[in-house]
Order: structure tokens, then sequence, then C-alpha cells
């Protein structure tokens, strides 16, 4: 089905054809065999990197391409209607130039184009195995000696860990909480600053997180970005964009599960007729269709505060936490509706019920979302 | 909770600001009154079509207010937001201006201004008692005789019935099915137009419905609204913007549910402290927030396409079955929130949890808006 | 339908036959005139009471019934599939008759025959207005003066309130907590016991609450119940009892309003056939069923351990929080079936909708009831 | 946690005992193992068998262990809660007992004491590539040829498929409908017998089911079961024991999640203390707990029914509907309890959330379970 979108400008819709187009050139024919093997496609997000799509919402005078994220959002959703594992790659990088882009020094800022241009890959090193949820608790030190910082800690679930060229590390530089935390831009290269194995993932295996070790790892003092203490705040907006992009990467995944489920529905018959022409299970299409609607307008919604500059990071939580539900939902029936067929490898579905799964619990647990939302609306 | 809405235009905002003026002042204080009694408000409705709120979507040459679907939902929205009862008045009335509006002859339209400006209230007769959702299957008959039709049959759960000035009679004048139907514009005072008792209603009560009887009603002949059998049409086109109406009703109940509750959570202490610090209750109200925002962006996306011409009914039926049903379960949730308090006639929350379960049934039950949103995924 | 239930014993057999008669004789025409002006049918339940129905759980030679609480709540479903009203004041009634049964003194345990037989209708008065679910931090207050106990305080919620002929007072006679708060059993007429108005609502509005103002209330000293301190520790077992009985409630209510659900989906034609083979419908209808199906088995577990002398406190919790949820879900889907007609007072499933609410709120709300249960399996 | 089962015997007391012991000591230490891959485990079931596990509903005198089916189904979700693998061959293997074992020919049931005691495996070929819920339209055929069936045609889905020593075949021997269908007892050595390559499933991978091709194959005559024509009869009634033993497996394995979270949700502390008391997750896991007790009790109300004789269909259809959607429900928010780590292969959650999806879709979709139920109540 071809969602009738109603973009802000032509050139958003040039995009959007764009992105499906390299979608099927580029990504359908690959992602079932890397996500099967679980490797990272390094060279994929290089091609969408020169296409021009790693760098959408930044400035155009920064490298990127000046798009609203009402925009960019529907290009990671047309994306994880094919891949999610690009779809949520591209978005986590696009979220690690954000430090960057927004609070790095004119000398940090050269690195922009390469980043924007998709020539650096970036992670967002935040969470660590004993604080998944609490970042503000985080206990990653750095201290400064000279002309380093020297950092010792553990990352946990870092996206690109050990694939990207650099990393953004959320470190306790000050007392406790949220105010002792900062940010520095590590090179790969860091000495002592340590990818371990690759997560061994239950779905989007192709973007398989990794912890990172940090053994007395030396960083510039000059890659502090943003000012000492400024961290929690900075990782804090970088979240909430990034709230809009899992969003949309559930709202592409759970319409790639409903049109596939639509396929099969109009075409296998029983008991004499097309299923999909069983009301039971037409209903349950409807509702999916509905949710699907649902979370599509609500992530618009949200990116389209933020492009006009009003608050919008609860209204993202929400997005985030309605679409991943409905993704987790939707791709759950969807399996359904093929039966057996869609519990084996040989349709999709059985990867994006898989897949869908995780978009519950990345950026901020839908339990945090709740919280988040709650203390809002109580206030 | 103030909303934060992005509107089209300054007017909009004054639009707004006008009705939440206007809510406060004439409506706040009557509606607990009028729905106790079920008393229909036609007072409060005249004085609303003086504030031009009764034609809004219509164009100014017609005596209209030219604003968009997009406002003109949210002024609904802000209107149930006090009184369900005069929003849905507001709706049904202005869904009974559309066949004049747009399918009228010239000498009909002349009708338009006093319409539109509230002091002749419509009604809009297509339901009947045998047939609520199957409406193509309508058996009340409409014969030539000479310079009028003769009408006869019943038409059920007619709101403004037995109040309205005038009435959308939709009749057979030909064959079996949806061609065979016509739409008469009748006065109420066409004689053998019979407005029964109303309805009994569990809510709703201040425009509580009624059945219509028409026996060898007498409707002249220039007051056929369109051509010969395009009556099936012309309904379906009204109804259109009719889930539009009913879904910006449902958005407005859930949202002043939503903020009574929170009221009420931040004041109310058990075990030592306000009880919407118990996450079991803050992550209720975060899943009702999030769900009334999900049903709002999915109603002002509908509306949008309206506005700019694009297909909308499927789209219109998903936002009248999502945002009615997030109505029930939101009040539902209202009324435990308060716990007893809300279960006894002090708090407005126990007539919120009555009123949303009408709005699953009108307009066509969420059952139909399923079977239509089905049909069309599956083409 | 007619439910297949595996009864222990013949008698159980007759003791349901004997229930249902008396439902169709002596409620069936009662409940619609008693409800819409929300009389307290104090004559009904003496009848129930000489037909033994008020007594049925407590041993013979106290003047009850000898029944298992696995034959008693069947009894309970079955008056609630006609009249929850009724239901509801027998499981109050009954639970009223505990602390005396379990805890009274011999003098005390003379009020048993009349009690049991309906004789003496009784009062549970636990719950504040300020305190609703936090039972151990009451504040009314009961000092000894000579040979009688002072009370002073507020009941809130009282059912029965202004109706019993005895109240069990849960006050405190000594230090803050749940150790200090001890059970009297006053008689209606003690001085300074002030039933105030009843309670205006939704529905069950035959046994509408009241509040209860304990002003300088003098309650004999030989009418403290158990020892004192004993007060929280009796009022705990009274209601892991009554949470069975308002599971019993919910579970009939659902069932009665499934059957009418049916009669009308077989009977309504739409589009040319009943509407019940619709599968849209029909799906929902054995949703509806089945989880009826389920409350009950659960329900029936838990009166089974309790009738084996197992711990049933979490069970019986369980039962209280799915089956009176079900019960909401069921009669809001059952006003869906009949659609408009739902809605209106002609059928009563508009009512059991209204009083479906209340049994989410009683005797402990689903919230505390998740609370009691998520303590236990985190232990 | 240890769940309070009311058994009818001390024996079954022990035969618990027994399988908690096996399950410990033979089970659990290999089913990451042969689940990782794939790996069908014969000897387990032979151990099984040995220990008196493979025909526990079965008359003694037939070599069964005369257990009830109250019992039997406990023994299954036993199994089911360290290995669904084994718990669904067991089920399977003991349905596909049931045709020899109630229509066999006395030469027929000369094999059951090896069927019952394990030496022999059985699969139940019953569904077709085309027609998976419509089991009356199956097209395979048998036509009497001398002394032997010559059967044409394709067994899909089918559990065992190439490991089994024996096979119900269903296949039509007269006209089309149910009317027509018989059951052949073929062994595993039947000349043109196929079983092709095992599916490749998302979970349940040790138990994996393959299509089974028959060309000429060739059954003596002597191994019809039951009369001609009366296989879908036979077909039926195995079903109907079989729904019991997929809702055994559910419920067993989603008590496994919700142990396992709760495990987690006592130790995993956040922002200073364990999660569990959170109260968000606290109540998550009171409705986990809630619906798997219904899940249970449901359950065994649908076998002691099958036990005293009674009807037992609809509600065995009830609680394999209900029960396996609670397993969704229950495995999904299991992974939710533990977050990242929920999602990778370290813990079993994430192997639980992938079995449990099946169990939605075998032995009768639950689409194919609403049909049964409505059809039922809307007699």
């Amino acid at each position: 089905m071809t969602v009738d979108r109603m973009l802000p400008t032509p050139e958003a819709h040039d995009l959007l054809d764009l992105t499906r187009e390299l979608a099927t050139r580029e990504l359908a024919g690959k992602v079932d065999d890397f996500e099967a093997r679980g490797e990272f496609p390094r060279e994929v997000l290089r091609t969408l990197g020169r296409a021009g799509l790693l760098g959408l919402p930044y400035p155009e005078e920064a490298g990127g391409a000046g798009q609203p994220y009402e925009v960019y959002v529907q290009v990671l959703e047309t994306l994880a209607n094919t891949w999610l594992g690009i779809a949520e790659a591209v978005s986590v990088h696009t979220l690690s130039c954000l430090p960057t882009a927004y609070f790095g020094t004119p000398e940090q800022r050269k690195m922009l184009p390469d980043m924007l241009g998709g020539e650096l890959l970036g992670a967002f090193a935040l969470s660590e195995p004993q604080g998944g949820s609490d970042a503000a608790g985080l206990t990653t030190r750095a201290v400064a000696d000279g002309d380093t910082w020297v950092v010792d800690g553990t990352k946990a679930w870092i996206t690109h860990g050990g694939q990207a060229d650099f990393y953004n590390i959320f470190c306790r530089t000050g007392g406790p909480g949220p105010k002792g935390i900062s940010c520095l831009l590590a090179d790969a290269g860091t000495p002592g600053l340590l990818p371990q194995q690759r997560e061994r993932l239950m779905g989007l295996r192709s973007s398989a997180p990794a912890q990172i070790v940090l053994e007395q790892a030396r960083v510039p003092r000059d890659r502090l970005v943003g000012a000492e203490g400024e961290g929690f705040a900075i990782a804090m907006k970088a979240l909430d964009a990034g709230r809009l992009g899992i969003a949309a990467c559930a709202v592409g995944l759970a319409q790639a599960a409903l049109d596939h489920a639509l396929g099969y529905a109009r075409e296998r018959e029983q008991f004499g007729q097309p299923i999909g022409r069983f009301q039971g299970l037409g209903f349950m299409l409807a509702d999916m269709g509905t949710q699907i609607s649902a979370a599509r307008a609500l992530l618009l919604n949200a990116a389209r505060l933020k492009d006009a500059g009003r608050p919008f990071s609860i209204e993202a939580a929400k997005a985030k936490l309605f679409a991943t539900d409905v993704a987790m939902r939707v791709t759950t029936d969807a399996v359904q509706v093929l039966g057996g067929a869609g519990y084996v490898s040989d349709h999709p579905v059985e990867r994006w019920f898989r897949e869908a799964k995780v978009l519950q619990i990345v950026e901020g647990t839908n339990q945090i979302q709740r919280m988040v939302i709650a203390r809002a609306l109580l206030q």
C-alpha cells in the first residue's frame, strides 16, 4: 500500500523517491543475507552517505542537507520498510553527529563534512552495564592529565561499537549526578578504547551493538564537546531527537509487516476464498492499519514541533512509546496472518517480529518513556 | 494541561480562544443541569450560531466562516472538552448543512445563511430501525405526486429529531440499492413528518435522538437535493465529514477526562503522597496521554487531507475508530483514577464515561469503520 | 447459555437450582424498578435470608448452611446474573458476619442465627474518606470510658450504611499502624452512630453506600470483637473472602451481558443475515465467552484453595482483579453488540455497563490488587 | 515461584515430582544446545518413554499410565517449563497414539505398548499445504488396490516428520467433505512415504516439522483405523485433546518466562533499588502472574470436564486460545523486564518469546478457535 503523504516541499518528494530507489537497488537484495550472517553493512552505509542520507537534518553550511525532521523521519521510515538495521544505523549515526554539530568547537566541526557525508561513522556511548536506564548515574570517569583526558569504565549496548570511526563518550568529570557528566569525542584509534565482542542479538543482527571497555583511554583535552558538566544536557538533546528516529524505524517496520500480510491475505485461499475476506482477519488488518496511521501521525506531529522550535521532548517520548508498541503488536499479528508460513524463514515477517522487540527497549525503554511522560503530565 | 497546537493561521488561534471563552461563559455552568434533565440546549446553540460557530467549514460567500476542517475539528474538540452534547449538536448541524451547501439548488441555497448562522437547526435523517448499519438498504419511500413527494417510512436515532427546523430525508425514489436513494430537504412543519418521543439514553441526554415517522409526508418537488438517485452519494460525503466530527468529539472528551484525572492525581494523597506519584497510576496516566495525542494527530492528519482535496475517507474512518476507542478506554481509566469518587455524580468523570460509549456507535459503529478500512486495505 | 458446572455435591446442584428459581421469582421482576429508583431491597434480602442464602459459608452449628466457598461463590454468581445489587448485598452481609462468626465472644455469637438468617443486616465499616486504599492508616478512634468505647471519626463508602442492623467498626484503640486497630460490633441504634445521605452512584443504585459519622458514639466494652489490636487482621481475613465475593459478582454480571448480547446477535439482522454470523462480531463474542470462562475458573480455583485450608489470599486478589476487568470489557462490548439499542434504557446492557465499573473499585481497587500480587510474586 | 497445585491423588504428586526431577536431570542441560542446533532429541524422548511419560492418559491395560487429563496436562506444563520442544513432542506423540488406542483393531492395538512406551514415535499427518485450516477439504487420496491402499498427496507441517516410526495419515477414500476421509496407520518404512527437509523455524527448532510427500505410497489394507469415512471424526477427537496439550505447553512456557523475569526483577538494580520495586514493573509482573493463573485454571477446568466424560471441546478451544495468547503476551513482557539483556541469547527469554508465537498457530490457529467458539455460543 502506498501511504499518502503530505510533504512540505517538492524536494522532500524527490528525496523520498530517491530513498525508495536506493532501498530497492541497494538494500532489498542484501538484507536477508547480512541479517542471517550478522554482518555490519559498512559499504551500504557509505553508499547512502554519498547519496546524502547520513546528514539529512543538519544545516547545509555544515555539510548536511538542511532537511526538517518531518522529512528526515520519513526517510528513516522508508529505509526501515526494507531494512531496519540500516534505518537504525542511519538514526544512530545522525544522532552521533549532533554533539559536534551543535556543541562542537570550530576545530571539532571540521570533521563534520566527513561525518555527515558518511565517511566517518559515529557511535554514541552513553549506557553502561549497571545503569541501563539510569544515565545520570553513569560511572565511567575521565580525569584530566596534561593535555589528555584519561578515561576508565565500560560502555554497554553501543551501536556501531567496533565499527565506528568516532565515539561520543559520556563520562564523569565532576561530582555525582547529571551535572558531573561531560562529553568527549574520541577517535576509534584512541589507545585504551577497546571494543568487545558484538552482542548475539535475537534480531537486528547486522547492527548488533558491543561493549566498549575504556582502560586508561587517552582522549585529547581539546576533544571535550561543549563545556565541562554539559554532557548530560547534550545527551538528552540527542536522545530526544533519537526517540523520533526509533519511532520512525518502528513505523516503517510495522508498515512493511502490514503490507506483506495484506499481500498474503489477498492471495492465500482457505475455505474457498481469500483469507482477507474473512471478517475476523479483515478486522485484525484494519486495526493494524489504523494503529500504524496513528503512530505515523503522532511521530510527524512531534517532528513538526521540533522543526518549529517548540518543546517536543514529551511528544517524542509519546511517539517512541506508541510507535514501538504498535510495531510489536503489528508484527506479531502479521506472523499470525501468515500462520505457519509466517513462522519459517522463507517469509520476512518472522524477522520483523524478532526485530520489533528491540525497538521497545532501545533509546530508553518504554518504561522510561512512560516515566518521562507521567512526570510531565503530573507537573 | 494545555495542548500545544500548531494552527495554520493566527485567525485560527483567535477562533479557538473565542471557543474556549464561550465554553467557559456559556457552557460550563449549564452542562450538568441540562444533562441531568435531558433538556435540549436550543438557546445555547443559537448563541454559538451568532458567534459564528455553526457554519465554520463552509465558504464565506455562503454565509460560513471559510475555515479549514483542520481548524473546525479543533473547535469541536474544544467544545467537547466542556460539553459533549453541544459539540455533537454542532457536528450534526454542520453535517446537516452539507447537502444544501454543496448540492442544493440556488433556491434551496437561499436558506444557507440561516442554516449556517444557526437560526435554522438541521437534522440528518438516514438510519432506520431495521437497518442501522446498512444504509444502502433503506426502505423509506418517496413517490412523486404532482408537485410533491409523498414520503412513508420511519427514520431512527435522528439527532435533533423533534428539535430541528429542517430535515435531510434520505429515501428511496427508485429501485433497490444505493442508486435508488434520493435526498429531500423537508421543513419541520411538513405535514406527516412526525417526531416521536426522544430516546432515553445512558448519556448525552441533552441531545437525545428521536424516531421520525413519515406518514404520507408531503415535501415539495423542488426540495429534491441533488439529482434523483444521488442521495446515497450525498449521504456518504456527509458521513465522511461527520466521522471527523465524532473523532473530534472523542478527542475532546478524552482530554477532559485525562485533565480531571491528572488534577485529582496531583491532589489526592494515599500512603502519604499524591497518588500520581505511584508509578502504577503514573504509567496509566502516561498511556492515556499518549493515546489521546495519537488520536488527535490521526484526526488532524485526516482533516488536512480533506482540506488538501485528497482522498480522506479511509483516514477519517481510522480517526473515528481510533479516537472513540481511546475515549472509551481513557474515560474508563479516569473513573478508576478517582476510585469511588469517580463513580458518584459529584465528579463529571462518571458522565464522561457514560457519554464515551455512544461515540463508538454513532456515525457508523466501529465495526462498520473496520469493514470500510479492511476493504480499502485489501483492494 | 447454560454454564456446565462441576459441583462437589448433589446438594450444591439443588442450591443453585433454588437460587435460579428465587432469582426468577423474586428478583427478575423487581430489579429495573429498584435500580431506577435507587431503593434498597430490604424485603428481598429478608426473603433470601429465609431461603437460607445469607449465611451459606458458615458452619451449620452457627446457623449457617455449611457450604464450601466453591458453592457459595456460584450462588453469588447466579444472583448477579439477575441483580448485581442483591448479589453484592449478600456478599457484603456475608462478610459482615465473619468477625462475629470467627472472632466473636460466646455472647456476641448469640446474634449469629439472626445474622445468618438475615433478620439482622450487617455492614463493614473500614474505609474512611481520606484513606480509601490505605486501611492501615485509619484515623477513627475509640477510647475506653468505663464500660463503653467512645468512638469518633468518619467511615466512608459503607455498603448498607443507614440500612444495616449492625456495624463492624474498625477503629484505632492503640498506636499508629495496623497493630493499633480493633473491631467493634455496634448496633444500628448506637447513640452517636450517624448514617449520612447515601451516595448518588452511577450504578448499583439499589445498594448505594453512605458515610457513617461517629460522634462520641458509645459502644459497650463487651462489643470488642477479637482482641484489642486484632482488628486489622480480622479485616484482612474478611477482605480476602470478600474479594471472592466481588469476583463472583463480576462473573455473573459478565455472563448476563454475554447471554443478552448472544440473544441479540442471533436475532438482529443486517445486510440480510443475523449479525452474529459476521465474523467480526462472532470473534468478539468468542473472546467475551473465553474471558468469562477464564474468570470463573480462576475464581473457583481460589475458592477451592480456601475450602482446602490452603493460602488463597493472592489467588483471591488475582480473581478479583481479573474477573472485574473482564466484566468491564465484556459489558462494554455487549453494549457495542446491540449498537444504539444497547445505549438506551430499554435493554439492561446499559445498566450492566454502568454497574461493572464499580467492581473494579470496591473491596480494594484493582491497583491495590496489583500491589498485593506484585509484592507476593517478588518475595 | 512454586505453583500451589490441588492434585487429585498422591500418585499425581509423585508423578509431578518425577517430572520435575527428569526435567532437571535430563532436559535442563540439553535444551540450549539442541535448540541452537535444531537437533531432534530422540534419545531424550526414549528416556521419558521409559519413565512412563509417553502414554500417560491411556488405560493401564493398553500399556498407559491411566492418568486423568487433569494430571497429564500438568506433566506437560512441567516439561514445557524447561523445554517446550520436548513438551510439544510428548503432546504430539500422545495424540498420535489416540487413533490406535480408541479406534484400532486388536491387531493394530498390539503396537500400543511400544507406542505408549515410547519405543515407537508417532506423527499425526492431517494438514496439507493448501488447506492449513480447512482440514475437511483435504486432498490426499487413498485408493484401494488389492490388499493395499495406494496413497498420493502431500502433508504439511507434520511434527516428527522424518523422525516418527508411525504416521496417522488422514486421506480421502470417498467423496468430498468430512465424510470422505479415512485414517491409515503407516509405518515409517512405507514405500513412497517421503519425508522432506524440515522447516526452518523461528523457534521450537528441535522439533521442527516437515512435509511428507506420498507418492504411490502403499499402506496395507488392514491398517485402516476405524471405519472408512470415520477419519475426520477421529482427527477431531484427537485435536480436541491436542488443544489441551498445546494449552498446557503455553502455560508452562509462560510460567518459565514469568519466573525468570521475577528473578531478574529481584536482583537487577536501577536508580538504587531492585527494578521489581518500581510499581510500573511490579504491575506488569502482577498482570503476567494473574493471566497465567487464569490460563492454568481454564485449562484444568477443560481437562476435568474431559475426565468427567462431559463435553469439553469448546472449553478446550477456549483454553488453547487463551493460554497461547497469554504465553505470547507474557514472553513479550518478560523480554521487556530484562531490557537489553532479554534480547541477547545469554538469557532464555528471547528463545521463549520466539517459541511462544508458534503456539498461537499450531493445532488450529487462534482464529480457528474463535470460529469454533463463536459457532457454539451462537447456536
